[in-house]
């Protein structure tokens, strides 16, 4: 860059400072203060109350000592206190760590001590884990009680939310961070190996992250989101942050239950909401049980499992607007995107469908996704065919694993953050993951792909979910097992029958050679727990 | 922030890449590359097509020489050349510098010096200005001369822009700015004090800008956007780089006639243009005409000027759906917006289009505005009456001002942007100004600088003293109005002879349309009191 465009053109005050997703709740309280935040069991907010809440909690943070770089944990359903939260925690400098409402006492207590998590928020449904947690950390977390549903908490010595919150100013003054790379938010993997990994974002990261979002999604300040999506789980894909950049209306829900869910889409007029394909299915179940449709569309971020694509099309059938997102904790939720090309229009329903359940393009946060190949140098073709790792790089990616530099190092080789998933790239660019790769079965040589055996299973009318893994086997190496949770219905089948329409519907070699009835165990956000399933298999 | 936060947690190559939006250009291209990117008169290109000619442009560039700090200038109308101009030179590391097409040779060449203009891109329409310019030019640019309608260039030794281009390599691969805080374009102001000056924007900010705008306006890959705003004016507002985020259409026009204008929004189903309230003005007036509505809705963003509320209300009647947007050349364009709030839509149109006419909150990009008291201290009261200057904070504020450090102090004083326009904050926080700065006059969305008139007037010898203002017209919003106090002489001058003499001597659109002789009030200190003059037309 020439000496005369970089002599008395610096950084100050008035053209630069920290990108941080907290700016978007001070803006939208300022233009829109009298306009509904969030509608919760409990109470609503206006814009210009939720900004004077955050703000309070965030001086009361201080003045319990809470000051930059010291975490703040908080283990909650999906209300108004955890979304409170994802600003009144950074406003105050300290970090947002948000605990899965699923893990036992053990994960937590292992997670609080490794984040060195000065304060504890909770609901008291959670009164008895948390006692059990606490009582076996050394240096336990300050406790808050979040006592509304639940009750009180045991002692009457914790501290209430609402009570350390009314402490606060509302009027406080708070300030950016001054580095845009400072830590906002720490999120643990569910590790299925090993220990849960910490993975840190950044303001930056964040900030980027929710507007990449709000594009992806075609947010307006018209938006009444629905939270089906926990927010613990990569801090809801950003979308606490991005739903209130736009100056949308967030409607919180404690419990992710069908009735619920279709009470509050039909009274609030809904409009975006995100989940797992497994919300998605359990939603259209409901849907089919009662012969109902959508009064009005909905649009459906579906992440967190690739969808399957009979689920996709009977989504679009009732009303269902279905937006196809990818993405890792370590890359702040979504980062691709399976974007609608006009010429799919005119596609078959069961091909469309198929298009869509692709991972996709990057989200605009992005750099590049690329696939490598399997056998070190280079990328795959784009034929569709060539498996490799979905490598990522660009600006939502995590700062790094906490205490972990070797994990950390491991993660970002080679210039690209590697994903372990196997895709492969179609002719049009697209991406398609065709396995984790500790899901991939290999089967007398061959790869096959349990997913791409679920998608067939999924066709079966019979069946509600399904899920394949690897079965050792003498003469094979591995072969496919298929677990399935079979809908209400007056009609059998038997295991013969799934593995004929099986056979009917692909390559025969890849058809699964035994077949489990039964419901299948899943993780707080609606994985499937393949490793529990492959353990009953041993 | 903790050490535990800053340990092993870096900015790598995976995690981190500078803010440009010429990332915008490459994922639409990998995304949509055989939808339409650009429509012109000549050509039609697909988004693959757009991005290899950027490519090739850029390449061809740096065979020329062309190098990181570089300026290349253009002088054109708004076609494919200067939309390519806002990739093609940035991608090869050099600064943009779009030049406004009303300038007089003088002008130009001050400019192509001040900027160090290594190239000039123009059109062959500019040909005789061009030659005047760089006759009177020590070290002129290189010559590119984009031969389309008006011709061939009058040397046949002078380079075409198409043979240039094809010169290039369109599979080049160039590499973003090391630092986002890097030049990415030149932009100079009318300058009501002296010369023009220079604003220097970085890639940062030309991204946070482009993603800013496309919320502004709810943009999406279905977009149709006619380019009415000349793309000189603060790099069109930075939807060259916003329209192409989105993966929207770019509809090139040439000359804004209304007749063309309406045919472009019919035949290719414009959705979103920008404009000055004169643009707007011309077209309703071309509506009146016919007695016509729109066929179906088109989103305009009004700036450059106040609109009269009378002209919001046609617009909207006729099937505009309004948005007001204010700023400046050194924020980019578009600061401040006037966010629509749900309870207008039940107001009377005279009471919605004056709170339409307000300027309203900051862009997203903006952190802050702001209304500073003129007797020091402080910030304006929100009660709609006092008046103060408005200032500005934020992301999307200039780098500075080129080669020119003190001017650069004085406008970011105080931690703030000093606009010089004075406004006030009505009790729901949001801003009007009540009076531009006091000197400038915005002629059909033009700024004309009064001193630069006045310079002018200055020259001739029966003139001893003169003073330019701002006169209220409904065509062009304002037209200046020269004040003269003429030296004591037998000669007499006519007003005709004035303006004949101001036409003779500068850009003739910048010449007064109307003259008032008499002396002129001043104050102790013998400065012209403008104000006076003012009131004396209103």
């Amino acid at each position: 860059m020439g000496s005369m465009y970089q002599t008395g053109l610096n950084k100050q005050t008035a053209n630069y400072s920290s990108l941080t997703p907290l700016s978007f709740l001070q803006r939208s309280a300022y233009i829109f203060p009298d306009k509904t935040a969030v509608i919760d069991d409990d109470m609503v907010l206006s814009y210009s109350n939720l900004y004077r809440r955050c703000s309070s909690m965030a001086s009361a943070l201080a003045a319990k000592g809470i000051t930059a770089g010291d975490t703040v944990s908080i283990l909650c359903f999906n209300t108004h206190e955890l979304l409170e939260s994802h600003y009144s925690i950074p406003m105050a400098g300290a970090v947002l760590n948000a605990l899965n409402t699923r893990l036992d006492a053990n994960a937590l207590a292992f997670i609080l001590g490794h984040a060195d998590s000065r304060i504890l928020f909770y609901d008291t449904e959670f009164e008895p884990l948390v006692q059990q947690v606490v009582t076996a950390m050394a240096q336990p977390p300050l406790l808050v009680a979040i006592a509304r549903l639940a009750g009180a908490p045991s002692s009457s010595s914790t501290l209430l939310y609402e009570d350390l919150l009314a402490s606060g100013d509302p009027e406080c003054s708070w300030s950016k961070v001054a580095d845009e790379w400072d830590a906002i938010a720490l999120n643990y993997t569910s590790g299925t190996t090993g220990e849960p990994k910490g993975v840190v974002y950044h303001h930056r990261g964040a900030y980027l992250a929710a507007l990449s979002n709000t594009m992806a999604f075609n947010m307006t300040a018209d938006t009444v989101y629905l939270w089906t999506l926990p927010m613990f789980h990569c801090n809801g894909w950003c979308y606490p942050w991005a739903v209130t950049a736009v100056g949308g209306t967030h409607i919180c829900l404690r419990k992710v239950q069908a009735e619920l869910v279709l009470d509050r889409i039909t009274n609030h007029r809904v409009t975006h909401m995100c989940g797992a394909p497994v919300v998605l299915n359990m939603l259209l179940d409901n849907f089919r049980k009662h012969a109902a449709t959508l009064s009005m569309p909905v649009k459906f971020a579906l992440g967190g499992a690739a969808p399957p694509s009979p689920v996709i099309g009977r989504a679009q059938q009732i009303g269902f607007q279905i937006t196809h997102l990818y993405g890792l904790t370590e890359s702040y939720g979504p980062s691709a995107l399976c974007v609608w090309q006009d010429d799919w229009q005119d596609l078959p329903p069961e091909e469309l469908a198929l298009k869509m359940s692709r991972q996709g393009v990057g989200l605009l946060g992005i750099d590049e996704l690329n696939v490598g190949r399997l056998d070190g140098g280079g990328y795959v073709p784009f034929d569709g065919q060539t498996l490799g790792e979905l490598l990522i790089r660009g600006n939502t990616l995590m700062k790094g694993y906490l205490k972990n530099e070797a994990g950390t190092r491991e993660a970002f080789k080679d210039g690209w953050f590697h994903t372990g998933d196997l895709a492969v790239v179609h002719p049009d660019g697209y991406i398609e993951i065709k396995d984790r790769a500790k899901d991939i079965i290999i089967s007398g040589g061959e790869n096959i792909s349990s997913q791409e055996i679920e998608e067939v299973l999924y066709r079966h009318p019979l069946v509600l979910e399904a899920a394949v893994v690897a079965l050792a086997d003498e003469k094979w190496g591995e072969v496919p097992c298929a677990f399935i949770a079979l809908r209400d219905s007056p009609q059998v089948i038997t295991d013969e029958e799934i593995i004929a329409f099986c056979k009917a519907n692909m390559a025969s070699f890849k058809a699964p050679k035994r077949v489990v009835f039964g419901e299948l165990p899943k993780t707080s956000t609606g994985k499937i727990r393949k490793n529990i399933l492959r353990d009953s298999l041993a």
